[in-house]
């Protein structure tokens, strides 16, 4: 009797979910294996997940949107809903603060850094978010421009094609769910090493991540990140750096940095963002 | 008396010029400053130069030759000559030997570095040419396509716009002046830090050197390179790398590379090819 009574219990209380912050490189997968938007789905709480779209970065925020709705119920979420935040003064709104007080999972879709930042930064919204992830309660995911805000830094635009320069790149504030790092999407596909580089010329205290497009760093809230999907993740990491030329903004002469570490990281590795460990797919950690 | 006589022979004899391996990231400034070519007229002897200009890369030579003749004059140098070589048979002349025994000099232009390749390695004349460098006797220098054989592995084309991955690169083996590098020219012109890191997968016990346009990475014979010019010269070493995933030839799956370390050098900047230090342009060497 009293098995039966735990055994109800047990299947009554969702299972506690690992939450995680994914930061996606763009244009994933949403047609085959998704394994992405899936192991996003997954740590929301997969068929209890309450998930909460913000598609504020797009121009086509019911087109962009409804796309995702339609690949989480799909996979059998709880509930799936999207708050398509256009204005600031929308973040005051009781009904956009109770789905961010009550979802397991919010979605930053692509678009415009700056348009999500504009609408999003330092508001009750934001506060609601930041505070949920932070504390273990919300798993967050941003894609293309969703996963360029994730630094406290962000890159709001920048050029290729020329020396590693301060003037190649714009940056802006971002909205600092993990502020350690300045993240670059579509990586190596729209060629912006040099872009990243130039960032982190401003910044050489932060860690540098480039994330190609259909791939992921999924932080877990010990500080490990892990890779998934098709491409790379490219770690650099200026800690060791001896020397910079520290250019200001705007200069254009060449940049100067020496003793970076870089890493290349593809599917199952993993890298530990405060004790700078990089450990191989093969190697598990327990 | 004596001293007259000792003064009579020092203007007598041609000042010992230091030689030096020049390896310019292609499209070197020819018409203001001239700062790399100058300092190759300089390196080759100045007024007592005698540079031998091998236009085999490309498929003007007269005209690329030409110019680079034109310049050299212009600067004062004691004699300049075209030796266009179009045949492996042509590398058994003795003229061609003849000039490549008694010149201070030896410029490789650009085109095609298969090319280049395909028609000196394995000569009569490539012995010379090596032979001569490596005693200290003549200053070489190579721009983009020459610039691309120095190393013993060679990249001879490749991609840009995916993950790093091995098939995104093509190697051949070049000419081996400085057998411990591979090198990449046009380098952040042409987003190729990607086919770089992908080259250096398939050969981790080499250091990658990617040169930018009009700038240029001059190896002394003692292991030091100093940079010159307007771009930068990309340093990949993998001296310290802690696990890859050894793709083969032609394979696909992303790289993974753990610990690169990476230099951005600019104008004045040294790096020592063996010891692996690097020097601010601000830190003098005696």
């Amino acid at each position: 009797m009293q098995q039966l009574q735990a055994k109800s219990l047990e299947m009554r209380t969702p299972q506690a979910t690992k939450t995680a912050v994914l930061v996606i490189g763009g244009a994933e997968d949403k047609v085959h294996g998704r394994e992405i938007l899936r192991t996003f789905f997954g740590r929301a709480g997969a068929s209890d997940a309450y998930i909460t779209i913000i598609p504020s970065a797009s121009r086509e925020p019911s087109i962009i949107g409804g796309r995702y709705i339609r690949i989480f119920e799909e996979m059998g979420a709880n509930k799936v809903e999207l708050l398509d935040i256009r204005e600031r003064e929308q973040c005051e709104a009781t009904f956009i603060q109770a789905s961010l007080e009550a979802c397991t999972g919010v979605f930053l879709t692509g678009g415009d850094q700056l348009r999500l930042c504009g609408v999003l930064s330092d508001t009750p919204a934001m506060d609601i978010i930041r505070q949920r992830v932070r504390s273990g309660q919300l798993t967050l995911a941003g894609t293309s421009a969703g996963a360029a805000v994730m630094g406290h830094h962000m890159i709001a635009g920048g050029g290729s094609g020329e020396s590693p320069n301060r003037s190649l790149v714009d940056m802006a504030t971002g909205l600092g769910f993990i502020p350690e790092i300045i993240v670059d999407q579509h990586f190596h596909n729209r060629n912006r090493m040099v872009r990243l580089l130039s960032a982190l010329s401003a910044h050489p205290d932060r860690m540098g991540i480039g994330i190609d497009e259909d791939t992921c760093a999924m932080f877990e809230r010990d500080g490990w990140l892990q890779v998934m999907g098709k491409g790379s993740v490219t770690i650099i990491d200026p800690t060791e750096v001896t020397h910079t030329n520290e250019p200001h903004v705007g200069a254009t002469e060449p940049l100067t940095i020496h003793n970076l570490r870089l890493h290349i990281l593809s599917h199952g590795d993993r890298f530990h963002l405060y004790q700078r460990i990089v450990l191989p797919a093969a190697y598990r950690i327990s």
